[in-house]
């Protein structure tokens, strides 16, 4: 990763424009003056048009501040813009081939849902892995239950590669997930769904901070 | 476009795994080696990883017969294999940004909806238009009401590029189509909803080969 792995995924917001109460790049801002790290966009419903557009915004602030831009699923439109890196999970595009045409710099996050998908992952050429839910979760409906923080722990310590924890984290059990082994968190209700996203981005970050 | 153009439209399968009644490799190459000159591969209800699968299959097929392949929406799976292009609608990534991605040769077909769009499309970086539906279809629930032949007309003639006439043509009607000013004609019911895909792709290819 060019931003130097385990530190730019500390404090990882999934900015899913459905999910936020005002406005998604606001919310954005708010969070990234206040400890965030590093985003991902995420928008499941809207067009690709759409996603474009969203996305060359958020690009705009996250380069102000200097922290990476990653597009979930959809490696054309990071390519499109110019974002840092995409994220795929097992049913997405290979991650192989997402390393080919990106490049050696274009961060590839992935997440695993088996042993072997965590052990493999390196040499596919991952930068970093998102293992959850580690608490439950409601923001995304398909992520099954919650691993709880040992067999988190057990899947952390099957990789080398830089892990960010998520699933149902906020700032009361972000420290939990850190002591688990995770290098970062990675959330999304916790601070979209708040009527403070800063101030709930900067507990999440004291709690990271705590922690280490 | 590396393939010449018009007479690469010429007879433009759009496959559609959802609605082939047989095997889907089986039935491109039973039209393919029945006159189709253009595959498109069109995906909506499959994960990506199954798109890129059964692209680089379908690949494999159409570079065996030196025809084109196009991807429809996703300049991603496209790039990821390989093919000779992608197809794009209004709510797509745009088309400047795939003619950027995906360099000078890359074919970007366009499904304009309005006479702006058709004429602005070859500024663009279109390398051919779909225009449609020209008759009434059943495969695409979003197409909206037939154009009619002399509607056709009159848009097919705001632009030089090629246009290939898409939506519910067959063997009966593709001539007709061809003699309001389409360079091709798209199909995907027509063939993959035959008892007979290649007979079909017979028919179409002599109704067309009649009236030009």
């Amino acid at each position: 990763m060019t931003y130097g792995a385990a530190s730019t995924i500390r404090l990882y917001l999934v900015l899913d424009p459905d999910h936020v109460r005002g406005d998604a790049l606001a919310t954005a801002r708010g969070a990234i003056e206040n400890g965030v790290s590093c985003v991902q966009l995420r928008c499941k419903t809207s067009t690709d048009r759409r996603f474009v557009t969203m996305s060359r915004a958020l690009l705009q602030l996250t380069r102000h501040h200097d922290i990476p831009l990653i597009i979930n699923d959809r490696l054309d439109i990071a390519l499109i813009v110019g974002a840092n890196g995409v994220h795929l999970g097992v049913d997405d595009v290979p991650v192989e081939d997402a390393r080919r045409v990106g490049g050696p710099d274009f961060i590839i996050g992935y997440s695993p849902e088996t042993d072997a998908q965590i052990i493999d992952a390196a040499g596919a050429g991952v930068s970093y892995l998102g293992i959850g839910p580690i608490f439950g979760t409601t923001t995304k409906a398909d992520a099954g239950p919650a691993l709880g923080p040992a067999e988190f722990s057990r899947r952390r310590a099957l990789t080398g590669l830089p892990v960010v924890a998520i699933g149902g984290i906020d700032g009361r059990n972000a420290g939990l997930a850190m002591a688990a082994g995770a290098d970062g968190v990675a959330v999304a209700s916790a601070i979209l769904g708040s009527n403070d996203p800063a101030g709930a981005a900067r507990s999440l970050s004291e709690a990271i901070q705590r922690q280490r």
